[in-house]
């Protein structure tokens, strides 16, 4: 059961004028299930994009990335499930390959124009013929309104469908941004989350777009593990029609600029932690903050040292607040000359250690009612600097393993 | 149940000259539990020691670090479960220097001339009075043949005892080696394990004894992982009698060195191996082995990210050859301009990827069997140089949440 996510209705997910999206089942998953998705893009639009920084990266990441290096503008996106083509070497490439050139004839486009993103199960090939036949019937399929079957339609161990909109006023325009995402597990992204498509149809150059796409990354789905594994097919794609009637935002001086980057960076943030309120097992959504680090770097260890201790998860999902296990875990984080008696950790508002052990104000009621919400905040302070930084993370539960140990079967 | 531990007997603890072991309940843990330990030594006994490099480090360590910096020599160990006396600020620090001062005042020797550990749960006041009350019974109990109930008094989540002996000739004298190991969750030392102790009764300069429990403890409990959690405790002791009839080394020029050396690694290769045998939950024994790197670093680095993936773990307990996340694992690991196409990565002696992708020769129902077996090994070659390294770990179960869920009840 995800963790405290609202469940989505197809309303809830604006069009965004310049887009059009089509599902189909192309028998990759089973029967009943969509797996193939196709974005249309208006003329013009402008995309940007940031990838899995893992070595292993998958032949449609390679693809997408050289695709978004061409001059030539992006017509369409096409992304199936059941299959990350990934670890599948060369002819992983040429599967990515022919996809791009079979929906380019589909629609009249060359196949540079075609970004093509897989997600699903590694170092099996994949099935290509599959997704070209499938190709025609998600064409068909294309309509504005698709943005809710879209977002069903990416999903592998994901529970629930991932997606959110936003409407703000820019430059005397509303514009509206669309988003959707899936990821449950394998996640602890390195510049992207496994999948996530965020559109508006605001106008702005691809420079801005760019920068835009990497701030709003940064700030979301750079901070979410789940289990720390960052996967092969790690993609966060931004695409901007240019549809909306305002003046284009061409200099980031403009404050259409940063209105516009509060709002997507919003909504990123708003699918990263859907991502994480449905990892793989969930029963608690956990934030950790550590708060006066010397560097963001430092913070960032400590944050990650806790939110990928399989103790400290473990005691989260059985609502113990068994402390001392974040104690050992800010001390192994790595940091250079930690004065453990200078810090201080909460659970939520209750201060549980200070001067090296337990707050002598700390009672043990206090720190098991906190455990016991679904909704849990650990926050450090390491009293040593003005850095910050937030990260957002969840418990491992028995069904983590029942998931994992599940999941090719 | 631990993988692959043969139950150990009285019998195959050898008593090593010089050495007393006392033990008794002191009622730390529920009743009918040892839980306090004595460990004597004769006079002229050299004692070195590798610590914990986590910067929370337990109260006993720091006492222990300071003692053994002390001219004054070691005369005993003394050592508790239930609780870990860290993150417990400076009565913690106290309550190890009272513990001393009671054990010196038994034994006839200075406070300094005892170390302590503790080991169990962390943040709680040590009830260091139950200690002292104990003590008297652990000395009363103090005999050289004691080594069997002392691996079962340091025993916290570990599910059996874990003690190993060995005998060398050395010099014209035949000399013993008895060790003894606890730990089982938060493991992944960082110089050590929890808590190791290895007595010789070969004479040896204290220099020399030094050199060899680095050298010992970088081939084993550094080169171990559970849950990838560094203790707030970890200690390795090595003693040396100099009891037994030989001429004492005093240079690593003398050929006794390297045979003690090769001798006391073995020992403590099988303690750390007996630690993940025994490790939570596990079901699984595996050998990670990571060849022909540029250097040993990057070849800890993917053998550490493999060890430590969560997705993998469970795939080992699910028996399931999920070879792809293998590969994320090595692309996530973060080495620099890492060649995917170049490596390979085999299950036990079954070649299963190589040029980016599956190996052409690879069939699924031999990565099974191998899978199956409760001894895996992993082994990947990177190809690009002539470093090499081998760590052990186990996998993540059903029971390694359950355990760490329940702990603290």
């Amino acid at each position: 059961m995800p963790v405290n996510i609202s469940p989505l209705s197809s309303e809830q997910l604006l069009p965004v004028r310049g887009i059009a999206l089509g599902t189909a089942e192309a028998g990759i998953k089973r029967i009943g299930r969509k797996d193939l998705l196709v974005i249309k893009l208006v003329e013009n639009t402008q995309v940007a994009g940031v990838f899995t920084q893992n070595r292993f990266c998958a032949a449609p990441v390679t693809v997408a990335k050289l695709h978004l290096a061409e001059p030539l503008p992006i017509c369409a996106l096409v992304i199936n499930t059941g299959n990350a083509n990934a670890g599948t070497g060369q002819s992983g490439i040429a599967h990515a390959h022919a996809t791009c050139s079979a929906l380019a004839e589909l629609i009249g486009c060359q196949a540079q124009q075609i970004l093509p993103f897989s997600t699903g199960v590694i170092m099996e090939p994949l099935p290509v013929e599959k997704i070209i036949a499938g190709l025609p019937k998600a064409v068909a399929d294309l309509s504005p309104d698709n943005w809710f079957a879209a977002a069903q339609a990416i999903m592998t161990t994901d529970t629930v469908p991932k997606g959110v909109s936003r409407q703000i006023q820019l430059n005397g325009a509303t514009i509206t941004i669309t988003g959707i995402a899936k990821g449950s597990g394998m996640i602890r992204p390195n510049m992207a989350t496994m999948l996530g498509y965020i559109a508006t149809d605001a106008a702005i150059t691809h420079p801005l777009l760019n920068d835009l796409v990497h701030h709003a990354a940064d700030q979301s789905f750079n901070r979410i593990t789940v289990d720390g594994d960052t996967s092969t097919n790690d993609a966060l794609i931004l695409m901007a029609t240019g549809q909306a009637k305002h003046n284009p935002i061409t200099t980031s001086a403009d404050p259409g600029f940063a209105a516009l980057q509060a709002a997507i960076t919003e909504v990123a943030v708003l699918l990263a932690q859907m991502i994480v309120r449905d990892g793989e097992g969930a029963t608690k959504f956990i934030t950790v903050q550590v708060e006066n680090g010397k560097t963001e770097e430092e913070c960032k260890k400590v944050a990650y040292a806790i939110a990928h201790s399989p103790l400290i998860k473990t005691a989260c999902f059985a609502s113990d607040p068994n402390l001392g296990r974040i104690l050992a875990a800010i001390g192994y984080a790595g940091i250079e000359a930690l004065d453990v008696t200078r810090l201080e950790l909460y659970l939520g508002d209750v201060l549980v250690a200070e001067h090296g052990g337990r707050a002598a104000s700390y009672r043990e009621e206090e720190g098991q009612r906190i455990m016991q919400a679904p909704e849990i905040t650990i926050r450090v302070k390491l009293n040593r600097g003005n850095a910050t930084t937030t990260l957002w993370t969840c418990d491992l539960s028995y069904d983590y393993v029942k998931i994992n140990a599940d999941y090719r079967s």
